[in-house]
């Protein structure tokens, strides 16, 4: 049985909610106010205690799952993970996915009317943090009228989300599922981002991010931020499994044009995402990646960093993920069971690198959903 | 005692040989002669058996050891390793460094004169490979008198040369020392390549490869694929030991200019390289890496393309060498062994990545020293 073919949400419609007040950001900055797309599945229980927030990565968006209104073509990014009968049982859970404040799909972001300016953001919409994303998410938790969510999850920069929900809100969150995620990013994944951020802002067609007055987009700078973290993404032996040397043509060409599989899988997925993401937005979020670093306030330790952590966890890993591995998930479990909470921890088996977190698995699916069928629908914590 | 500090060849001399001849490239192109520019160290012995020619790799050239009278405060790129009393010792060995063919520091390459149009060959020089490389090598070695190097050795894309000799010369080389290298480049290495040709290649000033006619270089280009290229180079514990989590200013600055430490390293790195190479030469070492793959012309077996080798080996990997691992040697070291060939291995255990082979390591320069120690400067095989 294949496991998104289970069932379906079908088509489903974006909201919105629109926030007047003023927004202080970590950095200092303050946004006038802002708008914040989202979608839902399932339904909210009478007590509103059934509701799990799921945190999307660096090009991720709140269409998690079913098929969008606005493209009933295109399923959601975890459509084989959230659903009815799916291992996040939209059944059981009411479900919300969000687009993250500064994101290039709906809610306000760079490319957003500057009320101030009467132009897009652009370069002065602020660099935001993970702290911004749960105070944002917060708001719009307290406009759906729910105090506590049953779970808070999500994988890679969506797990840091997760995370920080259940420091900054330890009575808002009784569980976490922190997925193919890290206690902060490692110098290598720095650099690997300051590379890619460094390919879009020496793009001319950038204009110190500003491009949308001047008609244009950089491209080259965006397709080679993607060509890059795409690398990043798999582990070495799923491209060599997947491309080898193998060549186009059959032959090498002597020439600078493609002639590797895997360079054309890289430029094809390169120019798509150029295509549709936004600069900007791609700058902020790794920027955001690069913050993330819960220990830092906490003098260095992440154990104290953890202490307010009243909230269940569920860590998984993934054995080829290099960009955020085991050993970090490791770290992650040993400070929370410093501060006695409840862990339970899974290292899956998979040959597909960090890109494993979004890819049906029966063991990492069974785990999350045995996982979420002992966690409670009703019976929020006092 | 400091290895580097031990004797020195002080000021050295770069010489240059002319050969008139066309020369056919395995691409077919074909060039109407071309210059070699290099260095000897050490003296030649009467009967010319004791030369030892060094490849370089990708940003490597001809001055591998002493000072070079062009500026006499640059030490060689591998003066640790070479000279009087260390590992590769010239008071017995008469040593060879040479910038490849297509090089940028002094040998025919894409900045050169082209005589047929009267201006820099720029898009015109053709993608050249390794077996061109030990071919143009082959005639220095022949205006020099030399018919039998007493070895061939290198790190990385030289080790590849070293090797490549070894099957294409067999009478012409008694020992290969083959380090930090592959008998191929893996997927994920061929997509980073991948990455960095097409950051040059899309950089407004690189215009096609004849960026020389426009007065400009593709400094933005140039400059990721430097920084890239460095990140792989080093391991993530190498790079996490030297800079952590480091900030410059001591706190987040929420902008995209330079913060973390290892930012500034890359920036540093990747200004320093875009003023001095060549946007052309660093594309084709970077495709002569990619179509290095002796084993494609042996039916896919690298056992059957090593079956010419006469030559002894000494293969050196290092173990944080995730670019060119030690699991890739041992492929090298079985097949030479399937073909009864005297084989000497040897992993070295350091932290510094695909670098280390640059790098002074006891162990490491033991080995070669040993190595050398028992190879006779006279008494060439018939």
């Amino acid at each position: 049985m294949k496991l998104n073919a289970v069932h379906s949400l079908g088509v489903v419609t974006p909201q919105r909610m629109q926030f007047d007040a003023p927004f202080a950001c970590a950095s200092g900055a303050q946004l006038p106010g802002f708008e914040l797309v989202y979608e839902t599945y399932g339904t909210l229980n009478a007590d509103k205690s059934n509701a799990i927030l799921v945190c999307h990565a660096l090009s991720g968006h709140h269409h998690v799952a079913g098929l969008s209104s606005e493209d009933p073509k295109s399923a959601g990014w975890w459509d084989t993970m959230v659903g009815p009968g799916k291992p996040v049982d939209t059944n059981k859970f009411f479900v919300i996915g969000v687009n993250n404040l500064g994101g290039c799909h709906g809610s306000t972001g760079p490319g957003s009317h500057n009320p101030a300016s009467g132009q897009p953001y652009g370069s002065s919409f602020p660099v935001v943090t993970v702290d911004d994303w749960v105070a944002s998410q917060a708001l719009l938790a307290d406009r759906l009228g729910i105090r506590q969510f049953a779970a808070v999850m999500g994988g890679s920069l969506g797990g840091m989300q997760a995370m920080q929900w259940a420091i900054n809100f330890p009575e808002r969150v009784r569980h976490v599922l922190a997925i193919a995620t890290a206690p902060s990013l490692t110098t290598e994944n720095i650099a690997f981002n300051d590379v890619a951020r460094n390919a879009i802002l020496t793009d001319p067609d950038f204009h110190g991010g500003d491009f949308y007055q001047h008609g244009v987009v950089p491209t080259r700078g965006l397709r080679l931020a993607r060509m890059l973290g795409h690398i990043t993404y798999l582990s070495d032996d799923a491209m060599a499994g997947k491309f080898g040397r193998g060549l186009r043509s059959g032959d090498y060409q002597y020439g600078y044009g493609i002639e590797f599989e895997v360079e054309s899988y890289l430029r094809y997925q390169g120019d798509k995402f150029a295509a549709y993401f936004d600069a900007n937005t791609y700058l902020l979020m790794t920027k955001a990646l690069d913050y993330f670093d819960p220990a830092r306030l906490a003098g260095g330790s992440l154990r104290r960093a953890f202490a307010p952590v009243s909230a269940d966890f569920l860590v998984v890993s993934f054995s080829s993920d290099w960009r955020f591995s085991p050993q970090r998930s490791r770290q992650i479990v040993q400070a929370l069971l410093h501060n006695g909470r409840n862990v339970s921890y899974s290292e899956i088996t998979s040959t597909h690198g960090h890109d494993s977190f979004l890819m049906e698995n029966p063991h990492y699916f069974d785990v999350v959903r045995s996982y979420l069928n002992n966690v409670a629908a009703e019976g929020a914590r006092p």
